[in-house]
């Protein structure tokens, strides 16, 4: 069905961000591991996971199967962030790579250990990478920053319940800057993407504080038509 | 680069949504292009305009090709909507389809005139379309509805300044129900999204009316990394 020169390619790459404490500042960034390229074009270089989509295999499917197979990483969802198709993005080749992204907790991380081939990068601070995946990332990061403004998106980093101050260390490691306490509970609780619990976190060295949950009725982001945005072959085999 | 059974193909296809009214309730809503199949699979079922990718061209720039070639609209800008893999979209042939989107103003939609093979059908009362295509439709509408919230994205289907009743009535059209004049413009006004300008729309039916122009500043919905979300090849080359 494709024309011209050489056929054009599918492949499917997937961006995870963790959040991590820095090993020297002890402050909580993005973080996301890395596969090393063991052939050509750019071997050696460090690269999104993924790899050619499987003519039998959904793209979402695809993202999942490449990721655990060079990280161990099962993310609970994985979220299409965008197809990549410069005509000039892969030497000698013509490539599309549809890229796929989830936010992970870090205890969902701690699988992905790093390998020889396998390593976690801070997000803001990458290497060059293979291909165009520097721009991938940049894309990733801005699309993850602006969507904290209007969707539940920080709530991946965290569990169902979480406090208010757990919450704002999210966007604080996610913009990174540090956000007025008082003003950042004022405007969450003024957007109604939250709302509070019976339930009070207990123990440590604070007091207690109030657990809140997203009011998903309040926001807008999921697949819509396309199914819920929780990975599992089934639920985005409409997706993809 | 691709494995498994058949090639992987990839195709790109559009969405265009105009605002038109309706001819028998002459109620605005939205309407768009669609192309009959003249070969199978899907002979004389309507589709999305669209077409195999060239291996020498950008995603965006295919779709304004194929849009160009069958419906000879331009539009200002196309923004990627979401690649559409599913395994069985395509009858006996493994497509990934990257589909666009665009809104275009009544007086831009005008140069796709109906002929046998075009012809313009109401968003909201499909036929069975050809592939997924219905799904595709309905992926867009849900996406457009909901960015109707958070974003400017009504501005398209408007000029660079507008009065907050034609600003209503986009969202009507878009949203297939009426809104209250009094709290609309208490919304859009509280939202930041619009700022006054200088001008009153003068002339009509009615009296003077003040012209609003979008706040970009208050809204994100571009790009980012990739450019801004207007067309031209040269722009949207990093984007796609």
């Amino acid at each position: 069905m494709t024309t011209g020169h050489v056929a054009v390619q599918v492949a499917v790459s997937t961006v995870i961000f963790a959040l991590r404490p820095h090993p020297e500042t002890g402050l909580m960034s993005m973080w996301m591991p890395l596969v090393r390229r063991i052939r050509e074009p750019y071997v050696d270089r460090w690269a999104l996971p993924g790899g050619p989509l499987e003519s039998d295999e959904g793209l979402a499917e695809s993202a999942a199967r490449t990721l655990a197979e060079t990280t161990l990483l099962a993310p609970r969802y994985l979220e299409q962030l965008y197809a990549f198709g410069n005509t000039d993005r892969s030497p000698g080749d013509r490539v599309v790579s549809i890229v796929y992204w989830a936010l992970v907790r870090s205890e969902e991380a701690d699988v992905a250990v790093e390998t020889e081939n396998v390593r976690w990068f801070e997000a803001d601070s990458l290497p060059d990478l293979a291909f165009d995946h520097n721009l991938i990332v940049e894309y990733a990061l801005w699309r993850l920053r602006n969507k904290l403004e209007y969707s539940h998106i920080a709530h991946e980093f965290l569990g169902d319940t979480f406090t208010l101050s757990e919450l704002r260390e999210v966007h604080e490691a996610v913009l990174q800057k540090s956000l007025d306490p008082a003003n950042f509970r004022r405007q969450i609780e003024g957007s109604g993407q939250v709302v509070p619990t019976e339930h009070l976190q207990t123990g440590g060295r604070h007091r207690p504080a109030r657990l809140y949950r997203y009011n998903r009725a309040a926001t807008a982001e999921n697949n819509g038509p396309l199914g819920n945005r929780s990975f599992t072959p089934g639920a985005t085999q409409g997706a993809s």
